[in-house]
């Protein structure tokens, strides 16, 4: 799995503070950024975290199985947008072994045996002239796929919250942990780990 | 496939129409069936279609690919309720063929063999303790799902117009011509097949 | 203030549980409605919400003033047909006093006096030719006006617990305290005090 | 009125075209900015407009009347923080003059005659110890706001297309007017008139 940030509001916690004095009409002097940050902190707690929507950012993730894209996508806040399987020959996409299985010779053979079945298949098809978006059909969930992701800060503070909980999938946990870990660099006070465990 | 609708605004078109004679203050008298659709036929060309946001209609979905379902639910504004693959034991589920490959024996062969050797790998790997949510990895994008699915009229329309065009799979076209089918009986004037040529 | 249900999804209890059913691969069986109703408490209980979109409920609301329909069509995910004050003359609209304004007979003579000024002056504006889209502009905040609005069951929910809150204006509290009486009767499971209480 | 960006996503244009490379699997190579704008006025000819979302641009908007404001924020996938008039005592705030009021003596001076009335009997009830809250109730809808308006580029283009419209009121048309010619200097291949024009 890959998670690179393509994208991110250039001086994200300025331009958030700086909406959440214009509800209240402050005199719109700039503060600094310490300020700036115990505002938005004060902000999330009163759940007044409408304004953490005028900053976002974009991810470029691969590598992640359709499974999780699957998931992923359920988010009907956020923008997406995948690799087609419609148009693209994706017969040499890898495919993601989950732990549970990959860590057990006799599973693990099973996994990849079936998997490594769809994928001759699938190539015999599009050799046959079945059309890419028909052949890949036989393609297990596994396969990995790349997609460009775009959120509000609002947004991916929710996602995080639901998919990094110890209910979610291992592999989506894994891929919003690794979003989050980038966006508490860029932006402290909206998605520094002490901030989340609330 | 199965399309069934489990739900639909009782008199849709009457409440259409009402909700547009509040906007220009008509005197709210009750009208007709004929002048209702005639207003909505009006308000559809001149685009003022928010007010077919008022009505809705629930569809219960069987026996569609994964892969048509991951179209289906990129409609952000739709809402989904979706067989879990996590949770379910989906062992004994079937599979949709395309035509394209069930057409030919050597495609089809081709298709089938590698299905049921991905399905005997789910049955083996959840037997060796691996959960459902990891095995499902290794099913293959054909395999039948079903859903709940509940939208607007406003986002059925968008729907139809964008899946049931001929640049749109056929499963998915397959799948919304039905619903159309099937609402054109219930509001012939949102979703009759002449409206829907424009 | 008058608020009417004008739709409300048929058997909403009864549609969300098979919902629900259909996401653990239940029988599909019909259970009773108790049975149902529990289904949903457990559902709301632990954040399964994402169900209650499947049902839905429009109201015709009338004699609110513009102050409060401004707060009620912030929320993004509901549908609103609103009385246009663009094109009609809505010079003989009433207005809304708010109490902390009637109760006293000075404040309540200034904010009249004001009002009717307004009011003749719409009035002369209109009659010099000046478009009701531009005369409008005299009028106070508190002039009533009237919407229909649709949101599904998850979207009132969220709307009463914000709106019915203490701390939100006297108006709108009102208002949604009306829509959710209304709502608890056709869906107590959903809608009823102590669901909400929570 | 005044219209001031305040934020946009950097290189704007060179995100959009490598989503759009991501969606066909393209080798992900730089190309250069014409080519990049290239792809997306080829994209936007063809409808594949979502890839639009990855952009987004957020405004300051200042001294645009309240009937404005509501016009704008029925936008419901634009973000906003508008400034309170719950909170703030806005007594001294200005009242945006119609041309087709302000032209004429007659009506010119039947407006700001009531409306300074309004202002005068905002001050009395406010002085009197009712809440801004409440005494807003009085102000008429010409008295001026701002706020904090952030979308994405698609979302844009839509308020755009409506609101620049020849139909759509003169105040909104001057403000999206004015937003589009700041956004066709950063995206030119999104926002350029000859663009719009179609």
């Amino acid at each position: 799995m890959k998670v690179e940030l393509r994208s991110i509001t250039p001086n994200a916690e300025r331009l958030i503070a700086e909406a959440a004095r214009v509800s209240r009409r402050g005199d719109g002097k700039p503060t600094g950024l310490d300020r700036d940050r115990a505002t938005i902190r004060r902000l999330i707690r009163d759940g007044h975290d409408s304004v953490l929507e005028h900053a976002s950012a974009t991810f470029l993730v691969e590598g992640i199985s359709r499974c999780c894209m699957a998931q992923l996508t359920r988010h009907r806040h956020a923008s997406f947008t995948v690799e087609s399987q419609r148009y693209v020959n994706v017969g040499d996409a890898g495919a993601v072994a989950p732990e549970s299985i990959a860590a057990d010779s006799k599973t693990g053979d099973a996994y990849w045996e079936a998997v490594l079945g769809a994928k001759r298949a699938y190539g015999e098809l599009v050799d046959e002239g079945v059309p890419e978006e028909d052949a890949r059909y036989v393609l297990p969930g596994g396969t990995v796929t790349r997609l460009i992701v775009t959120a509000n800060f609002r947004e991916w503070r929710h996602i995080i919250r639901q998919r990094a909980h110890p209910a979610a999938q291992w592999e989506i946990r894994e891929l919003v942990t690794a979003i989050q870990a980038i966006l508490a660099e860029h932006a402290p006070s909206v998605f520094g780990l002490h901030e989340e465990a609330k």
